[in-house]
């Protein structure tokens, strides 16, 4: 089997786990099921329940809570991306090549559709069974990287202010670090305490976990740049339009190539100590750097 | 010490663990942690805080994570209260007789400030030291209560569906099971779990919240029909405005009192067993019928 056959059953099984921990389209109140759903199910990548499960996989093969904590990830990431299109956002139509969910659905059922994600997350990590002392570590993992202290919404405000002001390397860094770093860091460290990961297994993992984080967002801001809307499923072109500080607009284009590459080399350094079982992570960390979409 | 008194003491002691447990104005990104303090330092009455320590209080002396539980229901109201304002949603101007959050913050940040403290909630409860067990059970009773299924977001959904539908008995009751009753009844089961209640313990105090909730939704609609802007701190008459379904609008006025008066008396029974410990609660449902703002 290849990595990428390896990866779609992978993504497969994710969509299996997602299906059953969102409640289905016919609970009431039915509008808002719908919403999440839309959102949920629109062909995301499912990078980072991929990077939960495969650093599990890294440490043990027994990982209680592993699914739940994978689901939760990609709950949190799809509540940010419904309310960061709203239109007092970035306020973007399309998403994954449709419209976006306040589009579809209006924006107040898109902004509680997005709260719904973001609650749902936690109480999927509450009702985690087994693993009982480890729930609430996993929780704290998820709030942190998801919120205003260097996490995700952090990043998400200070990107916002960014918006016009001089792009510098550490403004770029500090957003980054925070808007998509944070949460993809969780996701592996996440995967890790779920498989019972020690202290030094834990910090190999969450220095995997930066690099790849930030060779995420390097990659990211290139294919803004380089490749269509049509390409992307999203409107490309975005960043220089709104004056976002973005890695190219810091370092141009070629320098942020290498800077990939850089990241990419420090994702598998971080991986050595684990030999054999380190083999899915180094190549989620090659397929990060040469996607294309 | 009269009971006013003693609750003014009881707000006091809450407005310090708030203050503990939210970044200062001072932390990076400044702008969200301002809006988040702006809108829980807002003058709120702590309902929800105020029912959980008295329910911990009710079972036993010592209640490990209780504070944090406390702070976390009304991060979640907190919360729900902005993106209620927002534009899309109740637009609404003004609450507590300031402006509100998107009025003062903008758009954009309101939602994030919204997003920042219901992350934040969950990251408290994460974080509580000691009660290792129990840590998870509060966020999932937190969770069911701010969710979609039954819970204050579910609620919200089925009151915007609800504007301009026939205002039926049935609409009125599953509206507010979810909309305010899910959140006061999480708050008091998460006093009773962090005081260690038993199953009858629980049982009953399950059975004072619900009434509670009711007694307390059912005089809010009261209050809105018969109380100035000024009195409320918020725009007053905006539920028949919108068509929104009420008590008073299902059972008349006069019905409506007799209702909550109604859910009073059964609050207090369902306090019985607690005998001298229940003695605060039953003054905690006394002010919540007989206040008149």
């Amino acid at each position: 089997m290849t990595f990428r056959e390896y990866l779609k059953q992978q993504q497969q099984f994710i969509e299996a786990q997602l299906d059953r921990l969102v409640p289905p389209e016919s609970t009431p109140p039915q509008t808002i099921h719908r919403a999440m759903r839309y959102s949920l199910f629109a062909g995301g990548k499912r990078v980072r329940p991929v990077l939960c499960l495969e650093a599990a996989r890294a440490v043990a093969d027994f990982a209680p809570g592993v699914e739940e904590s994978a689901c939760a990830l990609e709950f949190v990431h799809t509540y940010s991306l419904i309310h960061d299109d709203l239109p007092a956002l970035d306020n973007d139509d399309l998403r994954r090549g449709r419209p976006t969910c306040h589009k579809q659905f209006g924006e107040a059922m898109a902004i509680l559709a997005g709260d719904g994600l973001l609650t749902l997350a936690f109480q999927v990590l509450g009702q985690i069974r087994g693993a009982v002392g480890r729930r609430a570590q996993l929780v704290e993992e998820l709030a942190v990287g998801a919120g205003t202290v260097g996490g995700m919404i952090g990043g998400q405000v200070a990107d916002l202010e960014g918006e016009g002001q001089e792009p510098t390397a550490e403004l770029l860094d500090t957003i980054h670090r925070a808007k998509t770093g944070a949460l993809l860091r969780a996701s592996v460290r996440m995967g890790a305490i779920c498989a019972g990961a020690d202290a030094h297994q834990l910090a190999a993992l969450t220095c995997y976990g930066q690099h790849v984080g930030l060779a995420f967002q390097i990659v990211d801001d290139i294919l803004d740049v380089e490749q269509s809307s049509e390409a992307l499923g999203k409107t490309a072109g975005k960043d220089a339009e709104q004056k976002k500080i973005t890695f190219p607009a810091v370092y141009g284009l070629e320098e942020s190539r290498r800077m990939a590459e850089q990241e990419r080399r420090e994702a598998h350094r971080a991986l050595e100590a684990f030999g054999e079982r380190g083999v899915r992570l180094r190549e989620v960390a090659d397929l990060i750097v040469e996607r294309n979409a």
